[in-house]
């Protein structure tokens, strides 16, 4: 088998904390339409929307705001109140300006792999986003280069392995959703590592895939210089 | 003087029109506030929201929504019916669907010097959208790679006639914004060339630079072959 040569980290959830501050923008979101809609029916509203605009708007943040918004008329009756809408815009502000804050092990990890690989970000979502993020979270002095696409394909990864490595045979994703960075990783001929994390965005959820030999999970990013070194 | 090699256009208002697609669903937004606010008030408040919102926003129409929302809020004094968010979200989704609609001699222009120059795309705005309208303009074969980037600085066109050509020195940006395309290209030591449109939004204004031996204006893309064939 050819030596490993690159290795791509998927960002949100693999090495920092982003679904959590959905999460908390989303409980804010209820209280806020707590008299429209219960909080079961509200989240099923909100996920219908960002499922019918994800092709206009795409992943990030900006969507996110515009299909709160969005649900928040449609569960009101149009009776939203514009201070509801302040609120919303201003949720949304607040995560676009909210401190990056590193998953545990994350910069140890790539610190103990970036010596002897080419260590890639891949990541989706709003560009500015996701650039000041990178910025923030230190680690863009470790990394060999940092990628922001609009979908995450088996496409997408021949591509970048081949742009900054040796292609997806010699190459490896890490991260927390199947469906977005272990399954196409692998399609494309890329070993695929899955890190779960706790909270999973629905439009995200995919099986574990049975039989591929380059598939491996692992309960967090600690355990990844030994199995990088011991493939 | 070394050879030129690498040539980069902007995209929006430079090969296609955008500008317009803006002025057409302000002049919506006004009318749909019109007993709020003049037009000319509420064109002032949503530049200043625009311009307060860039650095969480970026560039493109999601941001350009959430800014429409927020200042139909601010002028309405908190009392904007929802039946008017619903229609900027309507018409915002109607801008990410538009088609798109080629400048005159955009595509004769590329075709005439994609055989001997690495021709690029450099664009700012939303990922996905500046995605989908590159592919749907056709030009995507003539062009030897496409970078959607979140700001387009000096070190910008540094970092990409490096990375897709042979540095500045011997490439050309060619766009219509003097404060994007043109100034930051010219501070990079590559070639730049102005190309007006009629319209430019307030954010991209800019004076025409005095004493630039590598500036040059013109009016449309039809001299550009011409005009790089006599440098």
């Amino acid at each position: 088998m050819p030596d490993l040569t690159t290795i791509g980290f998927d960002a949100d959830d693999t090495l920092w904390h982003n679904e959590t501050l959905f999460h908390m923008t989303q409980t804010r979101f209820a209280a806020l339409l707590a008299d429209a809609a219960d909080p079961a029916h509200l989240a099923e509203r909100l996920e219908a929307a960002e499922r019918r605009n994800l092709g206009h708007y795409g992943f990030g943040v900006k969507g996110f705001m515009l299909s709160m918004i969005e649900t928040a008329i449609e569960v009101t009756g149009g009776r939203v109140q514009s201070s509801v809408i302040s609120e919303i815009l201003a949720a949304g502000r607040e995560m676009l300006a909210h401190p990056v804050d590193l998953l545990r092990h994350a910069r140890e990890t790539i610190a103990a792999l970036a010596p002897d690989y080419r260590i890639l970000i891949i990541t989706k979502g709003d560009l500015l986003d996701q650039e000041r993020k990178v910025a923030q979270s230190g680690l863009g002095d470790l990394v060999h280069g940092v990628e922001i696409v609009s979908d995450k394909t088996a496409a997408t990864y021949r591509t970048l392995f081949a742009r900054h490595g040796t292609g997806p045979e010699r190459a490896m994703m890490v991260g927390n959703s199947l469906k977005s960075d272990v399954l196409p990783a692998l399609e494309a001929g890329a070993w695929g590592i899955y890190v779960p994390h706790g909270l999973t965005w629905a439009l995200e959820r995919a099986d574990v895939p049975q039989g591929a030999a380059r598939f491996r999970s692992i309960p967090d990013l600690a355990p990844l210089p030994a199995l990088v070194r011991g493939l």
